[in-house]
């Protein structure tokens, strides 16, 4: 697909208020490279949690777009991230997706890097070589209350605590430093990232096309905050503040957290941190029955408060977590029309498989939704191909869709 | 695939009468986007036969380039045909390649047409929203003679009775109208659409390539007749003008049709309707012995006239019909290198498989013949890929080819 | 991948001495295409060996980029190339990899060429055809002590006897005329040709890659010599040529060949040839354990001298000849990220498997380090992909791959 009848920018400024993108934005090469370039590589993006590797020299890839990233634990603190490309000739120095490194040496002619990056002198070279002008390429990397992210930029990254320190309170209290992955699975999907994340950040499809989420949610909430704050209409928030009042009352009795960020299109990520009641019945956590998916409470909780904090980093990445575990979901962008999806379930590091919590019970919700979404995500690509295409109004319950698409056309301008 | 050296305008220039096109015209996507556009956009084309869907509400989805169309009975006696793309966010409506549907209801936010296309009106939409602005896109379609044709253009279409209605009294004689589809067969190609239709206008590849076709044939037939009118030589003609004019004879004793319609390349569609001898033996139907493949004939036909008549709507359609039944061949350009064939086969609607018809020797002679065409198209496109290959020289057998590629020539300037 | 940003004569000219290429080189199509056009269609490359197609009528098929050319032998004394392409429509003429045809017969049309290429009058054609004017488009050839090369160019090929003809007196003495084809295996490589080439011109990365290769060998000879002359430092050709001055005065003794040739990037093809003893310890073959291969010594060799010969007709093909076998490597592009490895070992042809010789042990070695090679080139590729992709420093090791570089660079210039 080559774009040639209009260019970018007139695509860009012709996009119409409220209405979904022309189809170029979700199949353009060039616009799939805008889009790497200018958003996704200039933002942190949620990369996996630091569990995965608890010792010196446990590393794992993080592949976005072209790229591969080494995340590798250098020392017992701390973690490092370069790109896994040898400064020799190029060779990928990791092949496996996660392992264990002493030192990282190329399979190609051993040009060997320290865990901090430095290129040991290889043989060989002629006299001029100088190793110390050849490290690995560093990724930049934070690592915040247990999740690792990355920011692919060859200059410097935004700042990290302006955009997320107002999230470490809630963060900590959910004690996600001091959790493990349960289960990981990974959803590739036939389509742009966008239509992957469009289709996040509306509950306008939920009655249509997830039956099982919404029998663990209840109707007013979906039409009010289906896709967190900003998502429904004035009327349906209106309707089921109420409901929303009461918990936050019971939440901050128990001395959980209750604050609320909720950035909008103008901001750097579109953060969002927002903490509601499961549902208006009685379920605990967000299972199939509303009963706890593990017995073990995460973090700072001791009694369930039938909560789930709702957060986006950015687009690209959500954690979704009950009192007890926690749905992290990463978006990864890899060519204009493939998109990845991983789903991390998180629960207390203490919490035994089998005794504690059911893997499958765990899974349920989140497992069976993330499915229906590619179907339906796919189906709009190859609706959207069609010479007939056009874009549609969105309803005023895709209102965050359309903060999305904002945020993104402002991103790529 | 890439066209650089010489641009579209110039190609068509250069072509030499008498010659095969050059290589671009067989690969190159820019091409084929213009032949979508500007010919096979343009034209009707056959989709299906009516007894496909003979319940309201049933449909099929009719999939040509990059669009889909559902081709749905919205009454007892009228058929309607959609664009498969939601006006909402663009979804396709439907997935499947047929079934029924009371209403059109998107997969994705449930948005849902009548049957005639008109929306209804959705929740959720802003104050503004007219919902009689989003009726799903029409495709303009004609119901002939149990035949369903389509033309996908945004403007009118050609007129449908102008060009075929001279093929109406034998269409009518053969009671197409009353016909089912006893067999359907899906011969995916390798090769450029022209490679497919060139492949079916000449018989002088029919001697080395197709043994099976030719025991049911004669050869001084296929020199004068193999392709239709028109894709033999003057002296084959000459000669075996006796056998087609004794024929003749018959069947008008019969009252069996017998005129004849031959466009040529100025024509919109190079439209052909000729009614022929099986062969000179005393072949009843084009069946492996000759025997009627059918123990009903078709339409008004009482007894056999060992007569077929050859039908091309246009270079993408075809009806071969004997006495007792139908092949209908369809051609779909898919890429620039794709194109599907799909041969249906027709017997009255009364007849009965396994008493009346058996499926295997109704297909047998269409069959062969066209997995033997899907090699050897696929083959003429491997060497044409060569630096070597040049535009080749027609021979007097393939005077319909020529034609073919004069009209071609024509719909692309 | 579409060069946008730099065009290729720029490229050309940043080439920075000493360093790798630019990304570009290693996937770009256009520059693909300049490299088939250029480079390898304008010199002799190396298709087989002559003994695949000892009968008349025999042929294979030599597939490069999108050429196919029918090699065949059209008399006992005499081996023909032609274009696989027809005269008539562009069919290709024999699909099989190899076979025996008494004639070149169209499978489409059944236009039919002698082994000559020459045009028998087909039927139907028109008056004015002339069936002189369609011979089959021949590709150069040369048969060459058992070799057979072909020369794709349109116009005059390169001087056969001025580039190779030094090479005859050694490859007479190893008898490859009268040779025989023991064993052939291919190896599809997901990288661009160059990236295979590099690869092969040195032996940095030997010991890191190829433990088997190492074993057979000794550390001393592969860093002096390990891709041939030019491939090590002048530390390591000083260090170790006491041993292969020894060796040379033991092979003249026996009067074996000795000369050498070593062509530098301003010639035509970098054309090279040496004989070397196989390691410094008492190793009779290039095998596992240094015994012999095949009881039957090659060509004029009577006994043992303990050398190899290593060749290199040009960047893409390659034999290094035991004194009783030979594996003879082919690289063929075929996109520009997709190279095939073709090996071929040779032992004499009156050598019976099994009794003289084992195919395995045969094997063995080059076997081994061709998919240990695969696995490097595909990651030395994935590396490239990365936007942090520099070109880096050669080692004095690599000494051969900066010569071939520098030949690259001049002859797509």
């Amino acid at each position: 697909m080559i774009l040639s009848s209009k260019n970018i920018h007139d695509l860009i400024d012709a996009r119409q208020e409220g209405f979904s993108l022309e189809r170029p934005f979700y199949e353009d090469d060039k616009i799939f490279k805008r889009d790497m370039e200018k958003l996704v590589g200039e933002r942190w993006v949620l990369a996996d949690h630091a569990s995965r590797i608890p010792n010196v020299g446990d590393y794992f890839l993080f592949e976005i777009g072209k790229e591969s990233i080494i995340v590798i634990r250098s020392t017992t603190s701390k973690i490092e991230a370069f790109f896994n490309v040898c400064r020799h000739r190029g060779s990928q120095l990791c092949s496996e997706a996660q392992g264990n490194k002493k030192r990282l040496t190329c399979p190609y002619h051993a040009w060997t890097y320290q865990l901090d990056g430095t290129l040991r002198p290889p043989p060989q070279m002629p006299q001029e070589f100088d190793p110390s002008l050849f490290s690995l390429h560093a990724c930049h990397i934070k690592e915040f209350n247990g999740f690792v992210f990355l920011c692919l930029s060859k200059g410097t990254p935004p700042d990290f605590e302006e955009e997320y320190g107002g999230f470490s309170e809630t963060l900590n209290f959910h004690g996600f430093k001091n959790a493990k992955v349960a289960a990981r699975r990974q959803y590739p999907n036939a389509c742009n990232w966008k239509l992957v994340v469009e289709n996040f950040l509306e509950c306008y499809h939920c009655a249509p096309a997830h039956a099982e989420y919404c029998s663990v949610h209840s109707r007013d909430q979906l039409l009010a905050l289906g896709a967190g704050p900003g998502s429904g209409s004035e009327a349906a928030v209106a309707k089921y503040q109420p409901i929303v009042d009461a918990w936050n009352t019971k939440a901050k009795s128990l001395g959980h957290p209750t604050s609320m960020i909720d950035r909008d299109e103008t901001s750097l990520d579109m953060a969002q941190l927002v903490r509601l009641p499961v549902n208006d019945r009685d379920y605990q956590s967000e299972t199939k029955d509303g009963h706890p998916a593990s017995k073990i409470l995460m973090g700072q909780f001791k009694t369930f408060d039938n909560g789930i904090t709702s957060i986006s980093f950015n687009p690209l990445g959500y954690v979704l977590a009950s009192n007890d575990f926690a749905m992290v979901a990463r978006f990864t962008p890899r060519t204009a029309t493939e998109t990845d999806i991983e789903v991390l379930w998180l629960v207390d590091e203490t919490a035994v498989e089998g005794e504690d919590y059911d893997v499958e019970n765990l899974m349920w919700v989140w497992d069976v939704t993330i499915k229906q979404d590619k179907i339906i995500t796919e189906a709009n690509y190859a609706g959207i191909k069609s010479s007939r295409y056009q874009p549609g109004p969105y309803s005023t319950q895709e209102a965050r869709v359309e903060t999305f698409i904002k945020w993104y056309i402002n991103g790529i301008r």
